[in-house]
């Protein structure tokens, strides 16, 4: 059995989130001088592990076992301004601690370690392990690491090497504590659909303006975006989720007709046949909408689609799960996460533990000493069965 | 007959649009330099007319006739930030050119004149008329004056010597010109009610929150406008106008749920219990929204009563239009006027000449001058009908 130290992974989870410091939590964007600390100790970290570890160009931290073959763990160790200290943080240090393990154990087992750079988005959403992947646009990232010094090799993934990607992470939601469990087996993430509505109308004097000769922009994205709500609702799977976050109307006076009005919509699912389906009836409602009077627009802004987990992985992790004593709850992930990326090229399975209160990027974020190790015992024993 | 000058009156309009003209409009605020040159200007030309004239410490510009019996005739020469050349000043100049004729013709007519200060609120909505008819609230008014330097005593309303109040004012709507008619009798001018509705939900993760769970104040808002846009179309008079030109939603990301959302709506109308059904429906809609997850609260922000205009004055001015061959359009004023607050002391008239493509409070607002003359020339007809 990898014996994973409970202490130590809670001692190096505290001392990791004493980089960037922020109340409870972490205020850690990728770059940032409290990030860059934050990934010189965890290469120092891993050296003393007795892995071979190194910081890449992008910012990546990598420590390789001294086997030939070996499982890959990581997560991301850069954080959301004012964010929570496990986060991405968790699934970095249950690898540094499961290769450190096994090194000292001399198990059979063998595990590199890697913090990708950027998860979060600060400049370019998964700029590391689209990296680590071969997947980068080079010119793109070039403007962000301009100036910044580091000039290391890109760290890669090597499929004669690597057999198989863990990643651990918070819920980063209400489920598993809705439900009583202390495990998530991750069957996959959600793909994403994100469009902006614009409305162009006319402002016009409110109180002069007859009602039937107006253009109001505000008006019909009103209805329009209450058409959205009935619709997604009607069509949507048990775990579809959707959201208007962002809402304007212009000029914004209280006695002026809105002229422009505009609103993000955005909808996750598992099912791209069902996303596809949303998507063409966000264009039929658009295209009906404005009542001649307002004319609008629907602009795709992303797309990201699902990425199964591997089904083969994820049972290895359940039943590593069980043999700690839970039973865990199959669930997809409503949130990206480095492991989208990477299933792409590699078998991949995601391990969660729960987030108290299913809070999330925001310095309340928390989880139970006792789950976070018994996620690390879990991801060890799962590790085990892989040999 | 009262002999208006056509030249001369579009020649002081003119003059009047070089202070603080921005391209083919002007930019005079309340109390800004241009403003103030402005009125200086005024109180000259009224002494050049045979005006005893002054301003007044609120900056109103006041002159009166030699006659100790008259009819008052103004509106207001501030602006709105960038805003039309014509506005107020007109109804100004019309007096300033019908005073005028009325001496220079040693007319049995006698016409005071008169510019109010801050009719557009820069600081308080209606300040100078405010002040002219004693319902000044002097204390917020001293705030306003501070170290202006003006200290002129006020200039007030005489019910012995005033028997009657014109105003004249570009429509600021499309209606004369969509009815092909070149004056408007206004009847009344409009209540308004504006209410703030504000709706507390909370952020949360809108990739990993199941919609069940979330607290979505943007979504109830979305429920409730339409509700609302609804219900008004359902329960409106002809002429009632409602508007809901501000709508926020924070924190305003798209992968947010929303955790504050607010909304202005403003209704106008000539009849106060329908302002007032109006205003208890909103309170029931609001009462009902949130499906228990979101806490909406509504707060009134501004209530005004509507202000009917005198009959027999609108008829008067009717006549004075059918003497010069066109009949106007009996219509209510969608938006405020000196002529709201000076109604409830005085019988007060309105006259409405047409803007063209119905614009107003924008520099591109304009009025054909051929209807700017027939204005002037009607309003001088009917205060010759007064005497």
């Amino acid at each position: 059995m990898i014996d994973i130290d409970p202490q130590r992974l809670l001692a190096d989870l505290r001392r990791l989130a004493s980089f960037g410091k922020l109340g409870t939590g972490v205020d850690r964007p990728a770059f940032s001088e409290a990030d860059l600390a934050a990934r010189r100790w965890l290469e120092q970290r891993m050296r003393e592990a007795g892995l071979a570890a190194r910081i890449d160009r992008y910012g990546n931290v990598y420590g390789r076992s001294p086997a030939p073959k070996s499982v890959l763990i990581g997560s991301h160790s850069d954080s959301v301004p004012k964010g929570g200290w496990l986060d991405g943080a968790l699934g970095v240090i249950y690898g540094l601690e499961i290769a450190r393990a096994c090194i000292e154990h001399k198990s059979r087992a063998a595990v590199d370690v890697i913090s990708f750079q950027d998860e979060e988005g600060r400049y370019l959403p998964f700029l590391g392990v689209k990296s680590f992947c071969g997947v980068l646009d080079e010119q793109a990232a070039a403007r962000v690491l301009a100036g910044r010094g580091l000039d290391g090799a890109p760290a890669r993934l090597d499929l004669a090497r690597h057999f198989a990607y863990l990643e651990a992470h918070i819920e980063q939601g209400p489920k598993l504590e809705a439900a009583g469990r202390r495990l998530g087996v991750v069957t996959g993430i959600v793909g994403i659909r994100r469009v902006r509505i614009t409305a162009h109308g006319q402002a016009d004097h409110a109180g002069t303006t007859p009602m039937a000769m107006r253009k109001d922009a505000g008006a019909a994205l009103i209805h329009l975006g209450k058409k959205i709500l009935d619709d997604f609702a009607a069509m949507a799977a048990a775990d579809t989720v959707w959201n208007i976050g962002v809402l304007e109307v212009q000029p914004g006076a209280a006695n002026v007709v809105p002229a422009l009005a505009s609103m993000q919509v955005e909808f996750r699912d598992m099912d791209a046949a069902l996303l596809e389906r949303m998507f063409a009836r966000l264009g039929e409602l658009v295209s009906h909408a404005g009542r001649g009077m307002v004319a609008l627009a629907l602009e795709e802004t992303a797309r990201i689609e699902p990425a199964p987990m591997d089904a083969a992985l994820g049972r290895v992790i359940a039943e590593a799960g069980r043999s700690q004593g839970e039973e865990p709850l199959f669930m997809q992930s409503g949130a990206g996460h480095d492991a989208m990326i990477i299933s792409r090229m590699l078998p991949s399975a995601m391990l969660f533990i729960p987030s108290i209160g299913g809070r999330s990027h925001d310095i309340a974020e928390d989880t139970a000493e006792a789950d976070i190790v018994l996620g690390c015992r879990v991801l060890a024993a799962a590790v085990e069965r892989l040999q």
